[in-house]
């Protein structure tokens, strides 16, 4: 591409060509409580209700259907604590094609089962323990010995492509927004979702918000150099990652309009006005965005009366976590 | 009526316009993990995404709405320990009337903050101790002192027309139902909801489910005789309503077609479900519907296949009686 970006925005259309009928297009919820409170008109787009819980699925898909018949059927593989995990269970489910994933011992029991369910017959769950061992190094063993495809949680151009198309149905689902609060782990998720922005809306204020805890994205948006912090200790574990990825930075740097981070404190607060108020499960990592809309309002920095978007991007967070049983 | 009974399809099409562009016209949603658990194709009407939270703002609208410019005046009194205080809140402050209602100090402490919200600046809570006096006489006592209309939670004609629109939605959103799980308190929603079900689809077998603690409207449904279980020990707070009422009674007798009961803890099992599974909160006495389709599916009673409504009623639950902090 002659902007030297990994995607753009015929990449993101293509994926949702790929996606069409088998993810969720998820509806645009809205809050008059939450509209009052933070002085503007808020559309929110709940990835919490996509399949298997989380915008990963759409990445993860369209990765996997773009491979060839022979990497199809060696099968692939992926590591993550997570949502990526589920996505990409299920995606190959779906597609027919073997999955191993990797997940650590202490990832969240809901994930840990939802993955196991999507594997059933189809994948192999491979549990490490993270005192003992990186992912990184139990996946390239795994690598050596089987000619698997590493599917990456979000710094694959396939993958950044799938989680743009969030953006593109938000857009086409409500157009011309003010700013667009999206949630930062590794990027996938911003990078995809800015790409369209810039494409669909140019006006529109793309912010990226992170964990205070995990601020290395916000520290290489400011520097544009990428920085890295290693395991921040943040409830939002979907955003523990250590870095913005090769493709990644380069999109955030272009497309992303800024930056800002989120205290855990601030995070619950959010979830318990989702919970309380659009009555919507929404994970720790996926309330990023509506924390950062609430914190810039409190500040004074958002436009009274502006049309805001904000991505609702996971809702699995496991019951045993959240509710006295 | 000529069928004796107290409200008619027609009486739920002109609620239905009254509230047009008032209440929420909540979406239908489904689950794939839940069809596969109960081998059916279930239809969630979301009335958990309410204003006020329930579908009670339906019928306290509905209400309001037909007062004499006189009584509009005077103003409405409503007890209720939950949802019904929220919405007569949330209904006399659209409509600009003056409200006073009267909650138990024990009511789930988001559910009084949320009705003393909505009547800041037009109305009057007024809390009272369970211990020392009833909701009844404390009325009573209000009504002699002051011109005020009651509207009280169910058994009123205006009340189940407005809660009858949550059927005449559903049937128009997802016609051809072969069964309909509703949630059954008082009756008021459950009344409407049939009322609409036998007119609609006459075909579509409509199910009534309350708490086993409180089994009075099922062993009144049995035996022809109302029935009462004065304050039943259940977790569904919205129906420990003593018993079916003059309204209410002689419309279940005429349109549901059975009535069942399930335990606390099946409640708590599908509450689990919807948050997982669906990423919804929604309140004990919002599952009801649904923990009766199950418990149906797991005893042999649902035909295979079959196309199932469910409504889901409510999701005032606070998050400080659920969350660990």
């Amino acid at each position: 591409m002659d902007d030297g970006l990994s995607v753009g925005i015929a990449d993101v259309r293509a994926a949702a060509g790929r996606l069409a009928g088998i993810a969720h297009r998820t509806p645009v919820l809205t809050s008059r409580a939450i509209d009052a409170m933070v002085g503007a008109e808020v559309l929110f787009k709940c990835e919490n209700l996509q399949r298997a819980g989380a915008f990963k699925f759409r990445g993860a898909y369209n990765a996997l259907s773009r491979l060839s018949d022979e990497q199809g059927q060696a099968g692939v593989l992926a590591y993550s604590s997570g949502n990526h995990a589920q996505a990409v269970a299920l995606a190959s489910r779906l597609l027919g094609i073997p999955a191993t994933i990797v997940m650590p011992t202490d990832a969240p029991a809901c994930k840990l089962e939802a993955t196991r369910g999507y594997l059933e017959g189809c994948g192999e769950l491979v549990l490490y323990d993270r005192a003992q061992t990186t992912r990184e190094a139990l996946a390239e063993r795994m690598l050596n010995e089987r000619p698997l495809t590493l599917i990456p949680p979000y710094d694959h151009p396939d993958v950044i492509a799938g989680q743009g198309t969030v953006g593109l149905e938000l857009f086409d689902q409500t157009p011309q927004l003010d700013y667009l609060f999206v949630p930062c782990g590794g990027g996938g998720l911003l990078s995809g979702v800015a790409t369209v922005a810039k494409s669909e809306c140019p006006a529109c204020r793309v912010v990226g918000v992170e964990p205070e805890a995990g601020d290395d994205a916000t520290r290489s948006f400011r520097t544009g150099q990428l920085q890295t912090v290693r395991d921040p200790e943040t409830i939002a574990d979907g955003a523990r990652t250590p870095s913005l990825g090769e493709h990644t930075f380069p999109i955030v740097l272009a497309c992303v309009d800024e930056m800002m981070t989120v205290t855990d404190k601030e995070l619950v607060a959010a979830m318990r006005l989702v919970f309380e108020r659009m009555k919507q499960v929404v994970e720790p990592t996926g309330v990023l965005g509506l924390t950062g809309l609430i914190k810039s309002s409190s500040e004074g920095r958002l436009k009274r009366g502006s049309r805001v978007g904000v991505v609702l991007s996971g809702g699995n967070v496991s019951w045993g976590a959240v509710y006295q049983e």
